[in-house]
């Protein structure tokens, strides 16, 4: 019998590309739903964080910094910072590119991810934020 | 009890990123299947279209529209323009890039988005299109 | 009645962006679960592979390495290649951005994809990999 299970979570991250790996606490949470197989989803709120995978180690996160900072600049003027003032077009241009859902598979109680691939969620702001996300697990037991 | 709802729908798009919102089309379609807690897929048929999240708001859109330019420009010469002749080569990468998938969850009958994320359908092609897509609710009421 | 049916496959892939059509594998495993509505998972075990649409055609494919190397270079120094001394810094990177996870609806047995648009497997590894994925099912008959 297919069972549907959500629970919003957040976490501290720091401004402009702060990556947190939320890989164990999706684990802890696949656990306490008792589910077997099926999937979760991972949902960022706001149009200004993204969700991956990503080998999470210090070097390949300052990578992706610089990388994205080449693709999407912080430094440039973007036409909505003079809707808001606020400063931050690059991070929702980030946010829309690197999307805000994910969809992970778990069998046996465990989820299906590489030995070097964690999940991540992104804070592209320009402030350090308070970021909640939803977890949506689907599975049977 | 789970329950799969599967909805088309389509859109007409202007040409070079033409970006619709669809988020209040979603909203009222999950209203008429009566669900409360679950997911809805929104995929887009074809591969010169694309589906994210955005603040939108006119400013924003503008940045888009050259951000992708720039990161994947429009006048430059594709090998694929050499397969078909329609100079669209542009718009299908930008497609596998943006990717044509996304899937939201919902609570209490209520899409679990920020204040600012809407979702929207984005016409990659170098022409006005009737775009194609598909909402597929997954819950149970 | 709503099921879930979890295949694990594999598939041996290119280094450098080797794009692989799993269009018609995925096809033949959805007539195997005998599942009429709902949607199919396509998730990449790993850290360097991702999952897209495209228009499965030569030039395309080769356009989508050119550009791919125009934005994440292979010829660059990353901080990663210091980590593990095995120069796949960008490899990682592409699959971050590409991501490594997509979801397709299918209905009457039938997946909804675009005359034009073809599920791909891309190896960013800088080897030939047997790339492994997962198939996750959720549907009714």
């Amino acid at each position: 019998m297919v069972k549907i299970i959500t629970v919003e979570k957040s976490i501290s991250a720091e401004k402009d590309c702060g990556i947190v790996n939320v890989t164990e606490t999706i684990e802890e949470e696949l656990n306490k739903t008792g589910l077997r197989e099926g999937q979760v989803l991972i949902f960022t709120v706001g149009s200004t964080s993204g969700v991956s995978t990503i080998e999470y180690e210090p070097n390949l996160v300052k990578d992706f910094k610089e990388i994205i900072e080449d693709i999407i600049p912080k430094n440039r003027s973007y036409h909505h910072d003079y809707t808001w003032h606020d400063a931050n077009g690059f991070s929702h241009l980030r946010s829309t590119f690197i999307k805000t859902s994910l969809v992970v598979p778990f069998k046996e109680g465990r989820l299906l991810l590489g030995t070097w691939q964690q999940i991540v969620i992104i804070n592209f702001d320009n402030h350090r934020r308070q970021r909640r996300y939803i977890l949506q697990f689907i599975g049977k037991d």
